[in-house]
């Protein structure tokens, strides 16, 4: 073949790309149940109609996984890392307090054909998610890296865009001195922390059973229950914070400004974590883990009676105060 | 620190990513002169009020750089990757056409303090770009992924946003037999082919000079311009394509159904493309090279003259036919 090459003999193979669009169109079917892509043919973007809106503010953000990526391949849970990519994004876009209505995948690897099986699993995970949130897969880019992007490495981004009414947007500037934080259960570590965590797993082996493992590496929860909840309730929060890297006082502090609160927050009953956290400095702890706490809603102190009715699990953890900084206690048991 | 340990100790340093922040605040400032986020302050995603639109239909994609990216940060060409990076995706927006207004990009490192200079070069040509088109860079993840990323790699993945007015999308449903074909001047392979070009190149050791080398690495040209023109000339094409992987055949039958076309194409005139191009099979060059055009638009026969004067280097390239399949043929120099 000597002076002339096919794009196939380079590694990259487009018949292969058509085959594993195949496979993942009933998964991306599922999540055009309620909303649907308005009708672009022949376009080289996905489209979404907004004209229902009187006023409509669009929100967008990107996240991955995070090294929690390696240790979901290595322990083949294919479908958790789809969720996971889904919740770290989709739960960005309700602290707006907006609907989600469109998700995007990047996914880079190696060789596609090796890898339809499993990214298959991993768009299937992704589409769950997606379908109980109401929210379309309107597009991905599976890019062939061969020789770029390690053999059994797959590179995953996720990109969402929401919408909200410009009136209803939830606006954390609000919040004052009495208002009320009511603080909703994680899963696990969710996707943050797995660089600690990886390092503690390697030099303590056999700390946690293969079970323990699996219950550690549950994928973030989509809180999407609790904020559609609220607004069956009426209830517009002054904020909602997702809590991920930086814990919770990072991702409260961030619209505290001189305001803070003394938070107490259970023991976090869930006990691979706890083996874990073992290892981590007292501190650091509560700067890079959700200690338990995934989600905060932040209410008019005569709302949270009926806040805490609001998706399952929700508990008070503290009260706005004058006076910079977040800190975090665990109460007793 | 038996039993103690920080996240900083397991490779993450969440204080270089806010000086990395620092870093790029100028660049991303020069996104928003013309148009600028919404305030939403606090909340966990990027926001932008739509409401001017009278029927606004959001418009979106993803994509990245391929293997392209290898060579480009092998050459230092960090300004090229985010140049490309961002012409992928607005490109495809622009197909709509509609108005890229919000990009956000993800990039996975394995080590922030030491990819910190190159990045931050990456985001400036993102900005070069993004500048130019008047599109917002509205925020990105950088995920630093110690011993998942592997040293000196950048996983890069973008993601745009644009809006277009229901009654302005282009619908290239409606493009029929008579309609002319314009085509528009690549500048080089652009951002697909790569691993073929990469396996050439591997083969035949000093077929390119590195000069040569950095001429075929040139970004990818950003049509802007182009649809500007149209736009401000009043015209609005049955259809635009962004000539990707798949080359002019598969981008433009895509949405042509049982319609076609003969086209003749000048030749491309580009020696460094020309001296690769000589090694790859004669029919599989113009299904996964651009062939020296990256942007095609087809307009109706009376709009030809006017629609040439758009952005420059517009060429007739042919004309729609009935009969299914594009044929490419390069006109006799």
């Amino acid at each position: 073949m000597s002076g002339h090459l096919t794009y196939k003999q380079s590694g990259v193979d487009t018949i292969e790309a058509q085959s594993f669009v195949h496979n993942i169109a009933p998964h991306v079917k599922r999540t055009q149940k309620q909303r649907q892509l308005f009708n672009a043919f022949g376009l080289f973007a996905a489209a979404y109609d907004l004209s229902s809106y009187k006023e409509p503010v669009i929100v967008t953000g990107t996240d991955g996984v995070g090294t929690k990526t390696e240790l979901l391949f290595e322990q083949d849970m294919l479908e958790t890392a789809g969720k996971d990519l889904v919740a770290m994004n989709v739960n960005d876009i309700l602290t707006t307090g907006g609907d989600p209505l469109l998700f995007l995948d990047y996914l880079g690897i190696s060789n596609l054909k090796a890898e339809t099986p499993r990214i298959t699993r991993l768009v299937a995970g992704m589409c769950d998610y997606l379908e109980s949130c109401n929210c379309i897969l309107a597009g991905g880019e599976t890019a062939e890296m061969p020789g770029v992007v390690p053999a059994d490495l797959v590179e995953l981004a996720g990109f969402c865009i929401g919408c909200v009414e410009k009136s209803s947007m939830i606006d954390p500037s609000q919040v004052a001195v009495g208002d009320v934080l009511i603080g909703y259960g994680s899963d696990g570590f969710h996707a943050n922390g797995w660089s600690l965590v990886r390092r503690i797993l390697a030099e303590n082996p056999g700390l946690l059973t293969t079970e323990e493992l699996h219950a550690a590496l549950a994928p973030t929860r989509l809180y999407h229950d609790v904020v559609r909840d609220m607004r069956s309730l009426g209830i517009t929060p002054k904020a909602y914070a997702h809590i991920t890297g930086g814990g919770l006082p990072e991702n409260l502090e961030r619209f505290l400004g001189d305001k803070g609160a003394d938070l107490e927050i259970p023991y976090w009953d869930n006990a691979p974590a706890q083996k874990v956290l073992q290892f981590v400095d007292a501190e650091d702890r509560f700067h890079t883990f959700n200690m338990g706490i995934g989600w905060v809603a932040i209410v008019r102190p005569e709302q949270v009676e009926q806040a805490l009715t609001a998706g399952p699990g929700g508990v008070v953890i503290g009260t706005i105060r004058a006076g910079k900084g977040i800190r975090v206690s665990v109460s007793s048991k």
